[in-house]
């Protein structure tokens, strides 16, 4: 059977160039980086060089780059990190973290584990595109306000946010800016001095890097706490054994995300608006999240009287592998948070559907999708009791 | 020049059939373990076996492993895990935690941590073989004590601690106990029940897994308060998307390390106690650790009036990959906090030396560095102005 991944949101294929320079750091240069000794300083070269990779790819410097064990862990980091040395200061009472509702479980369970052990949290709504307001961010700030932290773009329903503004009116009001840039990293040129960010997390599996290590970009002079206590690496903010394969491939697939950035976003912009253009020609079927200000490889749909989870499993029947809702996070019933945050019922929101594109998708590839698709739709919409046409 | 690795306690290579297995997971079954698509399934299936293979090397069940990003992590969820839990229930005022002196800096700094957070903390001492006394821990224990975390090893001087004893006092006292098995693994058959333990942590890159990748043993019944907020991953305890071919290679580990125990046990042991031998020829030089209650893989000596950081680079330049102190954490200068724990004068603790060997070391092996040896510590003594002779 014809096999096609449309879920490149959830994890991408790690890229040939990238396992290639990962493979030497398994079994010839496999000394830890903290040793003194050849295969140690071998090891500790290529941690070294793959910082660069990473910093490259944001305009950061290298020193500003803290490797993770994933996006998952650098959020966690960022905002923890800020709140704990903030708490330090000044204790909890009052201190102030601003959100979004719609951010990745990572950041939202962070800001409500905050939440509860004292800190103030505002969860910015969003519209029916899922922007935030900057009018809202900015009356949100007050004096106790120490953190915003907003994703750069949405994991669901691929909304870009308006960081550039954002990062304008944290730097005016001197509070510290962190973004979850897990989706944006390798779609969007992404420059944190322009940007004026602060904090910012990246992924490696979601730009054909390996899984299991990430990093956070932590611009000079911001302080964190560590939460991760051990023998004190990454200057003390990150303890374990770096993990040099996984940091060599999160490297390659930073320097290959840079260099083919401008092809990908052409191939898969083209391949999306083609997506979007033959699914909405399906009676009832809406676009969710924002027409333009999208990520190149995200098509987001509902379908009025149709269970997504349905869908999903047709559609793998058929060798699509597709998400509802959001992929990242483990299987869960209730409806997904971003979609009830931009307005829709949970009826709706269950209907949902999530096709994230890749460099390796093809027309043909979108061309069989939007075969396949209406009969499944019409198939489902049949059985149910929903749709009465 | 010939290359000898002997730092198999700071890294390990990671063993061709642990890389074998772990490859069709970077760019075949490359799917989020948590998505519902035949990419996924693969990939969760492949997690949930090598759950199985963790659990069996420990004689625990598959239900009780729940994966890290490695040692540290898997120590910081263990300890945090466990104190977090009990201070929602009865607050900090008073909670007590037991560990010992010598721990790994990921359970030693993470305990240090909870100090300044408002628990109790016994550091216990250790005797000049670096056992701590089962009657000082005894006392120690009060009604406020909830956890006991002694290492099950030594990752400097080797030294195995009386884990059984242990195991049968905490549960007497009904306190949990938790043990960094990191160094263990592998080289010590361990059964968490005829043990008694109820966290248990594990490492890959010290057993021939790749780096990144860690588990957390957790008897059933124990209950933790996770560390790492997000989609919700290992029932909550630990989120990020599955690292999975990370978690396949620690899988493959585990499966040869139980398969190989006893094969490698004998090989590293005689190779150990040549070293050993050979080694105390050389005037003024001693055996750090206890004679019989160590690691098979561990030799650790000192010398009088050697700085062990020279002796380290004069050995490397001799193609000799060895380590000074513990070779785990960053480089720090002062003095190892084991081995001034049993009694080492901070002079003698510099001039010491950790070889440690592995599966692939060979007689030839020993017999170079025994030839080697003599010579740099007679040369460095010759430079020293320590040494009178």
């Amino acid at each position: 059977m014809k096999k096609i991944y449309m879920d490149h949101g959830s994890s991408t294929p790690v890229d040939k160039e990238v396992i290639a320079e990962m493979m030497p750091y398994f079994n010839k240069f496999y000394g830890n980086a903290s040793s003194i000794h050849s295969f140690g300083r071998d090891a500790y070269d290529a941690v070294e060089k793959s910082r660069e990779k990473v910093a490259s790819i944001l305009n950061a410097d290298a020193e500003e780059i803290i490797f993770t064990s994933g996006g998952t862990e650098s959020d966690n980091l960022a905002i923890k990190g800020v709140a704990f040395r903030n708490k330090k200061k000044r204790g909890t009472k009052g201190a102030h973290i601003i959100t979004s509702a719609i951010e990745h479980p990572a950041v939202l369970e962070t800001c409500k584990h905050m939440e509860k052990i004292g800190f103030n949290v505002k969860y910015l709504p969003a519209d029916k595109y899922g922007l935030i307001s900057l009018k809202e961010l900015e009356d949100a700030i007050s004096k106790d306000t120490f953190l915003i932290t907003v994703m750069f773009a949405n994991n669901e329903i691929g909304t870009i946010e308006p960081i550039e503004e954002i990062g304008k009116i944290a730097k005016e009001h001197d509070v510290v800016f962190h973004t979850d840039a897990v989706q944006a990293v390798g779609k969007v040129p992404i420059d944190v001095n322009k940007l004026n960010i602060d904090l910012l997390s990246v992924s490696s599996h979601k730009i054909y890097g390996p899984k299991g290590v990430g990093a956070v970009y932590v611009r000079k002079g911001v302080k964190l706490q560590t939460i991760s206590h051990g023998g004190g690496h990454e200057k003390g903010l990150r303890s374990s054994t770096y993990n040099t394969p996984g940091i060599v491939g999160l490297g390659k697939a930073c320097e290959l995300g840079k260099i083919r950035m401008k092809k990908d976003v052409a191939h898969m912009k083209k391949l999306r608006d083609m997506l979007i253009k033959e699914t909405l020609k399906i009676e009832e079927s809406y676009l969710n999240g924002h027409p333009e200000k999208r990520l190149v490889n995200n098509a987001h749909f509902r379908f009025t009287a149709i269970e997504g989870e349905s869908l999903n499993m047709m559609l793998d029947d058929k060798g699509i592998a597709s998400a509802t809702g959001s992929a990242c996070s483990s299987m869960k019933l209730q409806a997904s948070h971003v979609l009830t945050a931009i307005g829709l019922k949970p009826e709706e929101a269950h209907g949902s559907l999530r096709l994230t594109l890749g460099q390796m998708n093809t027309k043909e590839d979108v061309i069989y999708v939007s075969e396949v698709l209406p009969d499944i739709v019409n198939k489902l919409r049949k059985m149910s009791p929903l749709w009465n046409r």
